[in-house]
């Protein structure tokens, strides 16, 4: 009963690491898209599977909706053919996530990832997601991916309606930032028998979610840390998990503290001393206090990687 | 040091009761202007300070910044001049904050209402929070509320932040719907030097905020039971606290269903069943199944309302 | 159907203040029962209607049984017999829980307090605590009160499961500790058939509960401000909101101090500043550090009580 | 500086799987002891590394200090000598943690597993959860292991305190009932110079925890499905993860209906249809309902276990 957008195509390959963007901007708070270019130039070389763009870490909600399709434009001029442009185009109402959807999908996007709705957090039953979910992909031009990120919306996209959703011939999976291994594994169990793909939202708990049967990662730190990340994947993929632990191990807290921990400030500050555009955020997130930068740098060195 | 946009002039007075109107829609999900006048017109005849212009109520998460603008224009067409117009001009970022206040400043609101920005509570620290309230304070055009609602954002507006916010001589108050009668006390105690004014964000706690020395409400169950809210508080004024706890105690059951309870969809509903146009919410917002229904009815009839 | 244990008799009367008593200890960390006297002789000279002992600030969960029923025992000694002695009585099985109540009554306990269990507080459906409390007054030689407290026990007694619980002939009314002012109006409300009497678990919003329909209060600060206390029920209850306004707040930071700021070590260091014993807690309680004593001096000065 | 119990003697080796037993009661609510042995009885032929008693699931906080003692002095008449008794000896206070710690060694207690203190949440800092824990591994005569059980005591050992005090020569270890893997990956990460075990606190999220490091579990599901999970921890511990995932996902629903789902009454539930005592618990807990024992059910039987 669903439309069927992509009947008979090949279901898209979600498997391996992205990173979910941020957004420079200039001092002015405007986009800056020349910075921005520069650092998916570095990005070319590292063996992501795409990138993300509008996810959390990119400041979306920021954005206006045109500034929100012209950086998607922007990194698709960038992109190489063979990496998947991920676009984040979750709205609060179901008609703005629609549009946004097929703006998205015009100006480039391979993929496109919708966030829980959240401000009436109290009536997103289930009944309401699967609603607003099905409506989007029913009418995507494009495969789309589930988001739940709890951290910052407050909600957790219920399991049961994930189930019912992966049915759908147009939603390729989930990907799920809250931290939970139970979860996703059930997530996995129970989608077993619809090719349903779930992504770790974070490089913290990405060899349990992959040993859980997740086949990738949307990960912060991948924007600083980006072939260690994907390194940690293929000795995970490959199945050499002492290996893949030792890294792990290592990657816990400069992870939390890029996310959880301090957040997008953070995350740019970082991006900074590894040689990448980071910058200031815009208002009302504040750039770091000497001692957050101080945290923030310890997390890095005392794990070796400063 | 601040931007003294009102040096001279009298400070308004928020004292009374105000409903955050609901934003009716046509069966297509488009704003229905006409609905909307009519309900207006009601509205003219109670006793009300003011109306607010999208709160939560208003669904404005769901309105393109063009319709929120329309819709104050569209209730500044109709409402009586001795009437004051407050308008949300929350965005989640302070630029686009700024921007809003100005249009809703031109399309006719006398002040302007703004929300904690929420999607990344975890980095809303007073310091932010500041930041983001003084630059808003500092352009606004029009005195501005300060404006704290849990349920919904996920985050308080922490009461230090507001006892420093009091100062600024273009903040005029703050509406705290969190329902903590504590801290409704402090906020009153702590800012008596400021000429601070506190509405009540609820007519569930309406007597106890106005006893602890709140000046009035922005209270959704105004928008359905609207002579009686003004009743409860003319009591509560005229120290007549006997009489007002009658009141009060009817009140609760009624306003928990159409907020906390049942929400938006249930504000809607009962504001049929009393004569205004309510109708459906935009999507994902589900209208009530058929046992919220009958719940919604208990909590009117139970109470003697219908 | 229920035991009717006080079939005939007159219903007690709560109407008034009790201190939640705390417990001094030795260096040793032994019970202090000279201690405790002295202060019982202070409280002696204060308009209370009674005393809690073993609440939640009288370190019960560090007492053994027999330290519990000692402490009883001790206070009914020093106790006017015109002064009602509440005691705690609450243990997490229903069995424990019976038995213990029987020996406070046999103590010499006038009425007892039992606080919901918590420890399998996923599984603390409305009707277990109904079963736990029911067979509890069922079997209690003397009247008893409910006692929801969710700051600690993480757990709030359903409204519903109160409504129902009310129509006990053994059960008097209601402790709750929760500061939901809202809730506390529509339990008054709800139970007005069954002369049902709820008591405002904390001083910092007493006005507000006493307005809503409480008949009093446990309060912790009435340890240190035991006259500010009573003098802010006396004026409510007489309806001089103005007097009781200001006073009340004057009396939300100590009070805020001693409860969920800095907890039972600072009302016992705040009770050694107004001439009473408080002394050091059992462990793991930590005393203040110097930090916190400031702020705690700080609560009380900036109000004018030190 | 710490007392050194254990100096010269080989470190406890705490690999494996072990069932937190639930304690059978008769029909008046009283410990079956004969039930007790026969569960014992069945258990001695499942490759358990040991046993855990009075955990959660055993329902300790309803068992009076005498039953807990004697339910461990029974154990260890039952339980064959190279399996581990490891008993809880958690109390609130300090002293009565301590003094409960000696009885229990007394009994035949190999180690002894310590929940935080809870009801003063508020109150419990690293500082506070530091000295309790200190205290007590300085007191023990045998081996301590944390314990961390957040859905319970609404608690979280924080990560610093489990640091610092996996450097005392007692503590053997933590069990961590949270679900969070980040959380232990970094507990494993930040004490690996000190020879510290963590033990996976529920069999939903052990491969997740033993591919971070976890060297064995503390499972609820081990009463039921005891061979299924110590085969689960083989299959990780031989590194073959394909078939470990594979069992893995068909225990989750059962672990989760027998733990946060339903609780120990499903758990006792499930043991009966597996061939154990489970039957009631202690009053206020409460039997399943009917619509409860199907749903149960069907998480067994809709992954093959029934």
């Amino acid at each position: 009963q669903h439309a069927r957008n992509h009947a008979g195509s090949a279901r898209v390959d979600l498997r391996g690491i992205y990173p979910p963007i941020a957004t420079p901007f200039t001092p002015q708070e405007d986009v800056d898209f020349r910075k921005l270019e520069e650092n998916l130039h570095k990005y070319a070389e590292i063996p992501f599977r795409g990138l993300v763009v509008q996810g959390s870490n990119g400041e979306y909600p920021f954005l206006t909706e045109e500034e929100r399709v012209e950086v998607v434009k922007a990194v698709r001029r960038s992109l190489p053919a063979d990496k998947l442009l991920m676009a984040g185009s979750g709205c609060e109402s179901t008609r703005a996530t629609v549009q946004l959807t097929e703006k998205m999908a015009a100006a480039g996007a391979d993929v496109v990832l919708v966030v829980t709705p959240c401000f009436y957090k109290g009536k997103m039953s289930s009944a309401a997601l699967l609603q607003h979910f099905t409506k989007w992909a029913d009418c995507s031009p494009v495969p789309v991916v589930l988001y739940s990120v709890p951290a910052n919306t407050g909600l957790e996209l219920p399991l049961d309606a994930v189930v019912q959703l992966s049915q759908h011939p147009n939603i390729l999976g989930l990907k799920d930032s809250g931290g939970d291994i139970t979860r996703m594994g059930l997530a996995v169990h129970r989608t077993q028998q619809q090719d349903f793909q779930v992504l770790a939202g974070s490089a913290g708990f990405l060899l349990g979610a992959t040993a859980s049967g997740a086949v990738g990662g949307v990960c912060a730190l991948a924007n600083v840390l980006g072939r260690e990340v994907c390194e940690l994947e293929r000795l995970c993929a490959a199945g050499r998990w002492e290996e893949a632990r030792a890294l792990q191990h290592r990657l816990i807290e400069p992870n939390a503290a890029v996310t959880r921990g301090l957040g997008v400030p953070a995350l740019k500050q970082a991006m900074e001393w590894f040689g990448l555009h980071g910058g200031t955020c815009r208002s009302p997130l504040q750039p770091l206090t000497q001692a957050e930068t101080q945290q923030l740098r310890a997390a890095f060195s005392c794990n070796g990687w400063l």
